[in-house]
């Protein structure tokens, strides 16, 4: 894997990955719905117009009523496309719906309902824990228990490329200014679908049927304003102020070649929490953190201790209810080794952060059927000044 | 005002109040806007067809398109309405756009972008500071310089009189089952309707510019799930189950006979939070929280040491912006009585919580221009057993 990501993700799209992603079309009026091959965006509004694939909501603003249609539809689109853009007799009509991808300008991809960020990596709540907590229990008691995660804005999720304003606020008692202590978080960020019931629960087994696919997550963090404001109820606006997220939403169906057990230990847990060995929702992918061209980290998704299964079991236990583009992200992954860590707190010990200008970029890799890598995309974002 | 509090709510609407909500037309196909007065619901839509109002976004599933036309379109629309409602020669056409309330069964009355939830009584923090940390300070030390708030559930958002089903969840450590604690919140919340851009705080005297009225909250919670889940990123499961909200939305231009200075001392506070005794958003009104047809408290909304205009202000201070239907909630109202509590927590002091089967209501009342109590309508929900 670590091969495939030393390859510009730009151009590492394959028949096995086949995202989904709106921009305006270059050519014809309004937001188009598109797929990703190589270099190439390819609108999926003309490909049907050209009699290539099915009519469908293809001519939206976002994924949302293509997630709404469920299952069975995301399957049977899925199959249409590999065998279109895999039959060289319509060649011609791809190329006619093709678009060299520096042409189309992506937009924020889903209209996000709520958008919930999980902290289900061992090693960054353990790092965490030992920075902030010296001295004790690195964990707190519950964090084997269920997986934590809270509420984040949703109306501030930014796509890719947006840049991101260095956030003001109060940094302690009487101290406002713009933070000092600015963060990325490098994580992976759930689409839901289908929607689920109020009062039902979302059973383990049944989370390919709700969850649409997957986005690499920037949740840029203000460590000053955070630390502050944060107890009792959490964090707030040393979150609020951007996530960003990458354009290309990959369906789980391309992600069958990298399923593993999570870290969970399940004979432990409680019944709706443990996943069975043989249908496990851990994912093996691999990450990367550049900021100004250099490649900092490599955090692992493999080494997460909770999988996006047991994220939405878990959401769901008490009867809350998914509706199609909510998302929740995995919290920031991070692996066991120090060039492992997916945010700078961990990496520089909270003695370094971003600097004005800084470019962030988060890549991500899969395993094809075959073991090959194929790309999940990137996140991208510049730190602008505000002073 | 403790008099208002005596009149059955639903028969206290006067031209004064001109509050909006969202219903299926007995009459016509599709849900309609609709205002309120006394006991009958008054469509907007067919004033408008019947040339006695404007034309506007009246035949609509939710406020979001008339909350986004913006504040001189607010205040255009109302003062019709109120010449309209008052003019003797249209009493023909009001009574053909006129439904009794009974016909009429209240929709969730805006799509909710972001819910946002503080904690804003300064009675209400002691009280759980001192249950929860008995023997310490009861407050935390950025209480009093800050709004402490937290994001919640947006999604599961529901209209009074949609019953809630007793969450399940993890109680304790390997506990699952339905909470023991199940507990209501007194809550005012206010909702957004003219946008702010990414970047731009809204300052102190641009809150009526961007909210566009007020509801009442039930911010149910499950004191035992939310216990053992909330450190370190505050509630999550714990409240996500259901939020209950008013139906009718009342504009802040109902309000003015009951603005005052909120509870904060603006001298000590950073600017942005600095409320000019001249312009206060703090609001003078009566709460009750009635279970069983008994009432139990008096919740009193003047007592609240936060105001919403501190309260939007601090939301955005990072950059963060807010959209048509985001709502935020003021947190439990607590006055400084015994009989003044927003919560059981606080009322029986952790020992007695909500049965299935208990009708929970919470009633309010603002004062009109003369002084006089106008309703600012009521929230319902009977609790569902979940075995």
């Amino acid at each position: 894997m670590t091969a495939g990501t030393d390859v510009d993700p730009a151009y590492a799209f394959t028949p096995a990955t086949l995202p989904y992603g709106v921009a305006p079309s270059p050519r014809f009026d309004g937001p188009r719905v598109m797929t990703r091959l190589g270099g190439r965006a390819i609108d999926l509004a003309a490909l049907a117009d050209g009699g290539a694939l099915p009519a469908g909501p293809w001519r939206a603003a976002t994924l949302n009523p293509f997630l709404e249609s469920g299952p069975e539809q995301w399957r049977a689109v899925r199959a249409a496309l590999q065998a279109v853009l895999t039959d060289e007799t319509l060649e011609t009509a791809v190329d006619a719906a093709a678009y060299r991808i520096d042409e189309v300008t992506m937009l924020l991809p889903v209209a996000v309902g709520d958008y919930v960020d999980f902290y289900a990596s061992e090693h960054h709540a353990s790092n965490v824990g030992r920075l902030l907590r010296p001295g004790q229990p690195p964990l707190l008691p519950n964090w084997h228990h269920l997986p934590v995660g809270y509420h984040g804005r949703s109306g501030t999720v930014v796509v890719s490329g947006t840049p991101v304003c260095r956030p003001r606020g109060q940094l302690g008692p009487d101290l406002f200014g713009p933070t000092q202590r600015l963060d990325v978080e490098v994580e992976v960020g759930f689409v839901v679908g289908s929607a689920s019931a109020l009062g039902e629960p979302v059973a383990l087994d049944d989370f390919a049927d709700h969850v649409f696919g997957l986005v690499l997550v920037n949740d840029w963090s203000a460590r000053d304003i955070q630390a502050w404001e944060y107890q009792p109820l959490g964090p707030f606006l040393g979150k609020s102020f951007a996530t960003s997220i990458s354009p290309w939403v990959v369906p789980l169906d391309a992600l069958a070649g990298s399923r593993r057990p999570a870290g969970s230990c399940s004979a432990e847990l409680l019944p709706y929490l443990r996943e069975r060995e043989s249908e496990p929702w851990g994912l093996d992918l691999s990450l990367s953190l550049t900021i100004n061209g250099e490649v900092l980290t490599r955090p692992p998704f493999a080494s997460m201790f909770w999988s996006p299964a047991q994220m939405l079991a878990h959401l769901t236990v008490n009867g809350a209810s998914v509706r199609a583009g909510d998302l929740f992200a995995s919290g920031t992954v991070s692996g066991p080794g120090a060039d492992e860590v997916g945010s700078l707190l961990e990496l520089h010990r909270g003695e370094t952060f971003l600097d004005d200008g800084d470019e962030v970029v988060i890549s991500g890799w899969a395993r094809g059927a075959d073991g090959t890598a194929i790309s999940i995309g990137d996140v991208r974002g510049v730190v602008l000044p505000n002073d």
